[in-house]
Order: C-alpha cells, then sequence, then structure tokens
C-alpha cells in the first residue's frame, strides 16, 4: 500500500502543514506546482527534501486560483486546462532532473480534483495532458472516476485511492469540505478506517450504507493542526496490521 | 550567424506580435515562459509553431511580473531566482517535449537581462540554474556581460548576439528603451547595422564612438509595429551579403 | 437613453480596443478594475479620460482571473465574492475621486455577468456589496435577471441593459460567445436592431421567436476590431431614429 | 504616544500573525491592501475587526508583489506607483466605509518601505498619491526620511515613527531583515528602547552610536513568533512610565 499526502503548499513568506514530519511517514509526495500553492523556491526544497527520503515525486496540479487555494470550481477550456497541466507537470520536472529523480505521477488538486471525478470534458483534458507528456505517467484520483475512465481510454495508468480522513457519499464522493463533519480528526477512527479500506475494500458512508473500494493508495491530509501525527499513527496502525509500505510509481 | 526573436508575448485574451510572420524569418524563438507574458496555452501554440518551422525554441525567462511586462528590475534573492529560471525551464520544456523537440538554450528576458549584464550575483543565480538543469544548454546575452563571465565559470556555454534596431552605449551596453533614440525603426539603417554587426564586427555608439563586439546571434524585435517586416529586411540584407542563417543550438 | 461600454480593458504592456474613440460614442463607461484587466495606470487613464468627456463612470467588476479575462465561471463563496466586488467599487472609486467625479454605477463583467443572471446565491453576493457600498448605486443587468431580482430585494436600483450586437436565446438570455453567431459585426443589422430594442421593446431571437424587452441602456462592445465605427453607427442610427443619448446616472 | 502595527497580512488559506490579539494592544492597524498580503475578504475582516475596538486604520501600500511579500525593491515608474498606491487605498476605503470609518493614514510596507526613505522619485509618487486621494492624509516613516520631505513638499502631514524591535545603523535607519540581529527579540531590551525613543527621543545604534529621533508613534511587529505577547510588554512598559496611548489620527 501506498501513503500519499499534499506538500509544498507553503507560499512565498506563508507556510503551510510541517512538510518534514510527513515526509518521514508518507511514500509518495504530492507536490504543489504553483498554481494554488508552491511558489518556485518552496517546489525546489520540498523536491529535494522528497528525493533525499526516497519519497516518490508526484505534480498536483490544479486551476490557477492562489487566493482560492484551488478549492473553487472554473470552466477552463479543455485545451488551456490540458496546457496548464503540461506548464505544471514542466516546471516540477525541471526540480526532480535536479535533485537527481524524476516525476512519477500525478494527482488533480482541489476543486480540479472534485471535477474531474464528475466532469467528462475536464477529466479528459487532464488525461489528455498526461498522455502527451508521458502515457506511463499514472494518475491519482478516486476509483471509478471521470478521469479513471479518461485516463483509461487516453492509454494512462490510475491509481485508485481512499481517503481514510474524509467523510465519503453512498456514491463513493466525498463530501464537500463546507458541510459539517466532512473532515475526521479522531485518530482512533481514522486509523481504522484506513485499515478497513486496505484489507476490507469499503468504508462506512455518511449518513449510512457502505461504499466498497478498491484501492492502490490511501491519501491523509497535511494542512490540518495536527496531520503529521494522524499521518503517523495510520502508518502505525497499517503496520500493526501486518501492511507494508511503498511507493506504487 | 542566428536570427533570433521575442514570441509568445501573448497573455490569455491580450495579443502580442505577430508570431507566425516573424517564424517565417527567425532561425531561434525566445519563448516567453509565463512569468512576463506567455499563458500556457500561448506557450503551447507558440512552441508547436516553431518545431513545425524547424526553428530552434528558447527559453525567455522573466522576473515575476505581468503587469510590467518584465521590464522592472527586481531584488529577487539568488536562491529564489535560481528556483524561478528553473520552474520557467521546465514548464517551457514540457511543451517543447509534447512538440518532438527539446529547450535548446535559455535568454534573460527584459530587466533581467538588464541586470544581468551587470549584476553578478544576479547573473551567477541564471547561471546557476542552467548548469543544475543541463550545464549543456547555452545562455544568450551580451558580449563581455557579467551573465557570459558566470556562464562560463559555470561551465554552461555562452552566445554572443547583437541587437540591430537598439542604440549601444560607448561601453557596448545598451541605451535603456525609456530614453529617446533607444530603439531604431529605420530599415535601411537597421539592416545595415545588422550587416556591420556581423560581418565587420562593430557597431557606431550612440553619442559617438565605436563599439567592437563578436557576435553569434542577432536579435530582432518582435513587438513593435512593423516588426515582422524590419526583421524580414533584416533577413534579406544578410542575405544579400552572403551571410547564411541557421540556429545556433 | 444610454449606451454602454467596456474601456479599460487594457493590461500593463497589453493593448485593448480603442478608448478614446469609444468615449466620445458613449455616456456610460464600464471600467475594468483589475481582476480580469485594468491595472491601476490603464484605470487612471481611463477614468480620467472618462471624466474629461462627462462619460458616467461604472465599475466593471469581475472574478479574479486575468489569464482567462473574466471569462470562466468560479464557484467563489458569497463572503469572498461580497469582498471582491467592494474591492473593485473602492479601487476605482479612488481614481473617480481624484478626477473629480465617483463611481455612478456597478456592471458585472464576463462570466460573472453571465453567473448573476442565473444564480441567486451569486446574485445576492454582488447586490449586497452594493448595499453596503452605497444602496443608491444602480447595477447594471439584464431584464429579469437574478441579479435584477436580487438588487431590487436589497433596495439598490436596477438599469436593465440590452445588447445590440448579441443573439438572444427564447428566454431573454445572451447566446454564449463560445458558439457561432453569438456575436453580431453587420453594422445594419446591429442599428437597426439597437433601434428596435429602444422603441419597440423587442429583439428577434437567436432561432426563432421574438424577445420582449424594456431597457434603459444599451451595450456597445469594444473589443472586436471596428468596434468604435460599429458604436458609432449605433450612435447615429439612434440619433436618426429621434432618440437623444445621455447617461442613466 | 501612538501604538502601530502590521494586520491583515493572511491571503486566502494562508494565515499570518495573531490580529485579534495584536488589535487588543495597538492603537494603529497597518492594513495590507493586496498587492503584498490580505486578499479582500481579509482585509473586510480586519477593517470591522479594527473598527469594532476603536483601532485606527491606516493603508499599508506595497509593490506588486505577493510571492516575494512585498520585501523586494521594484523599479516601478513614478506614474505608475502613483496609481498603485492609489488602488490600494480606494480599495481599503470601501471596507473602511462599510465599517462605519474611514481610512486614517498611509504606510508604506517593505521594500517600498525602505525604498522611500531614500528615494526621492518613488517617495515624490507616493506622496503625489495621497496628495491627489486626500492632502489631510498623514504619511507614516521614518523621521527624516525622503517620504518625509516629499510629503511635506507636498502638504502632506507626516507622522515619524520608531521601531522598538528593529536594530538601527548610526544614520538612523534600519539594519537590514537580511542581517543578523536586524530584529530584537528579547522582551525586556525592547520594551527599554521604546520607553527611551518615547521619553529619551534618542536609541543605541547597531555597531555603536546614538540616534536621536523624535517620533509621534511606535511600531510593533505581528509576523513573528511571539509577536504579540511582545506588543503587550511594549504597552505595559509605557503605561509604566507614564506614557499614555492613542492613535495619532
Amino acid at each position: 500500500m501506498d501513503l500519499n499526502s499534499d506538500l509544498g503548499e507553503a507560499y512565498g513568506a506563508w507556510s503551510a502543514g510541517d512538510d518534514l514530519a510527513l515526509l518521514d511517514v508518507v511514500t509518495s509526495a504530492n507536490v504543489a506546482c504553483g498554481f494554488h500553492a508552491g511558489d518556485p523556491a518552496t517546489m525546489e526544497r520540498t523536491v529535494v527534501a522528497a528525493a533525499e527520503r526516497g519519497v516518490a515525486i508526484g505534480a498536483q496540479v490544479s486551476y490557477p486560483d492562489l487566493v482560492g487555494f484551488g478549492r473553487r470550481a472554473m470552466d477552463v477550456a479543455p485545451a488551456d486546462l490540458t496546457a496548464d497541466v503540461l506548464y505544471q507537470l514542466g516546471a516540477l520536472e525541471a526540480f526532480a532532473r535536479v535533485a537527481g529523480t524524476r516525476v512519477r505521477y500525478l494527482k488533480p488538486h482541489g476543486a480540479l480534483y472534485n471535477r474531474t471525478v464528475v466532469d467528462e470534458v475536464q477529466a479528459a483534458a487532464v488525461a489528455r495532458a498526461v498522455r502527451l507528456y508521458d502515457s506511463s505517467l499514472p494518475v491519482l484520483t478516486l476509483p471509478g472516476s471521470a478521469l479513471a475512465r479518461a485516463a483509461a481510454a487516453a492509454g494512462v495508468p490510475v491509481v485508485a485511492e481512499g481517503f481514510a480522513d474524509r467523510a465519503y457519499t453512498a456514491a463513493g464522493r466525498l463530501v464537500p469540505r463546507t458541510e459539517p463533519g466532512a473532515v475526521l480528526t479522531d485518530e482512533t477512527e481514522v486509523v481504522a478506517r484506513a485499515v478497513r479500506m486496505v484489507l476490507g475494500g469499503s468504508v462506512d458512508a455518511y449518513g449510512g450504507g457502505v461504499v466498497e473500494l478498491r484501492i492502490a493508495s490511501l491519501c491523509v491530509h497535511g494542512d490540518t493542526p495536527g496531520a503529521a501525527s494522524l499521518a503517523r499513527a495510520v502508518r502505525d496502525g497499517l503496520a500493526a496490521a501486518g501492511i507494508g509500505l511503498q511507493a506504487f510509481a
């Protein structure tokens, strides 16, 4: 099993998350590429730190929306979205190259993540960017998403992920962050959900019911207080359940 | 001799220059990378058009200053400047890669160009980015500039360029655009200067005197009215003088 | 009848439209406020030129999206949208104040214009900003729009406008710019539509049918080639039909 | 004596400083206006909180440089700088107006602050903006600065300020933040310097010597850990020395 987290989400003088603590926990780092967070110097630092620890580097691509932290859906035209993704992929690749490694996967951020779960057109635009850039580069998304289908149709590998600390709808979507209860913070509960997702292939839905899901990666968040300790608890809980961790890429 | 021009300097809905006409004239395209101009979709279009015509693609890197079009000097810290250059190089490389080619050289834009002619610290920061990224990538700059020295010290190739349509000081620097007479527009004069620079290795200085310079590339501008026809006149003038054109890279 | 146009949509080194020619034609200037176009120096120049000609100054407020020219819908939260509108209103007011006048009305731009025609929540957020800032400031929008209702509910005056050069759906909405035929360019047709809108209170819908509409202002566009001459033709056509022009504000 | 602090320096999802704690200590709030920090929603919140506590609101204007937090000098042309200042002043005024108050003064931020201490041209451009906007609006700057002279020449009031937690050169300038020892954090020392500045009109210079200075406001910083408690210690220390606090504006 892979453990991924959003990293490098500082911007200039503003900090975000305890990246170094998280890099000691996760196996894959979703590095912000400047469109919602991550100025170039932050990207360089994050990539170097990830490479030193053998953590796989992924491009966490976003809509161009610093002030909204990429959390607001935007009607970006498909050709523009493809170009936006290529731009971010390439920018991150430069830092990976300098650090002696390369970008191993792509994961959309925030509103683009949620939109490409359901929007076939934007999903196809993202998948097209990956196919053009390097069709062997996996895309990280929710199982059964529009992006999973678009990537498969484009010949791009798909890696399905689960969220131990986010509430799911009965349809297997994430409950929006703006709703109460969308983000889980109780450590025991989050660890139990993580283990059940990996071993049992299921999670309780918000409001009742069970979601079946097969995942190859588990996402832990880095931008909440106590995020690093929650992530470590998940890692330890998986280990205690006999689940080994390594990057999928 | 190589003929280079700034291209891809549109931004979103705003246009700039007649890129397609210029691409039929020049041998090297200095493509804007998003920091002073050049949104991702414009970069993609520009790179595709250049690649189709066999024009060499260079990264025209800038300070982050859209509203000032990169024409205002900024006291960017060296480590940040190195990261800014890497970011832009990588972003452009993605489009080059998709177009089946690669970035062949780097040229600073506007205020960064002028600053790295005289500022050893910023010049070293730019040269460091190129050395880290690909030390075989040439840097285009004024002969005798701080950047030329910094690149040489970093083991990075230097290509010296001349400006047929810009006034020179007696010290071989460009007269700032804000001064009257800084930009020449008379076609006959510009063509004559171009031929003399290439064959004679010299140009008359603004206010008297002669500047000796050895150049491997000649820059023609693309952002003034009639730029494409002036560029073509330079190309034809060089041809009439028996000077063949091809990209240095 | 009032004649309004989008003005001040340059940005830094990039130009847009023939503002001075348009200012001699229109009675109200929708001045871009920096979020989709209009850097501060452009705003200052535009406001001064409008004030000199006695043209009423309105705030053309937008989503924060320079690269998309404010033409892409964004899911901005209501409180953020209200703050965005206040910020733009105030910024423009500073230039109006320096020019010895003040902001006379507000008109949303591009995607925000279209979204507030149908989205009650975003319409209320815009109306709230105007009510908080100055509840006597009119809002310019399509007749019957969500924004017209929200403004009325907030005690803010509404001025209904028509578009002589845009195709209408049978429901009285504008056909999106991305569709063929959305923008009309035939001068005779545009002038005839303008006169009929003002005198007859109706316009032919795209695809058949007639839209009834009562308007107090007519919008002419400034960002297309020949825009100024088309605007002048509309003005002359209205005059020939005996319709006098003056700002509604 | 007045006590001022930089506030509202968050941006979107990124936080900065403990504004509410500082607002209970200071008498004047230098509110960021969006160019180096302070998105519109943050500005609104900050202005409302300041107004509720009777804290005077000042415009903390900056170069347009989010990624550099306004800490990098830029060669902005005077006319552009004047327009940039007007834009920020007006934007903040909108929030002040909605909160039932108004902008009481202006203070340049970061690199613009330092530049206008020594650069006559940029100082004049800032002073010109204030004169055009409201010539009764005081400008906060170092005693003896270029901005103090430019404001006086423009008929704009000047309020001299001192920094209890920053090292001074013998010439009365601030030691740049990039140098070791530039920012003082020892509470006892900072409080003693504050009291001596106010009562004694002097401060020990970095490297020896004494700087004489007459100030009407004392700046305490808000962006360092423990800033609010240091600010409170300064306030308590001034009170213990019999110095009353109230806004100069």
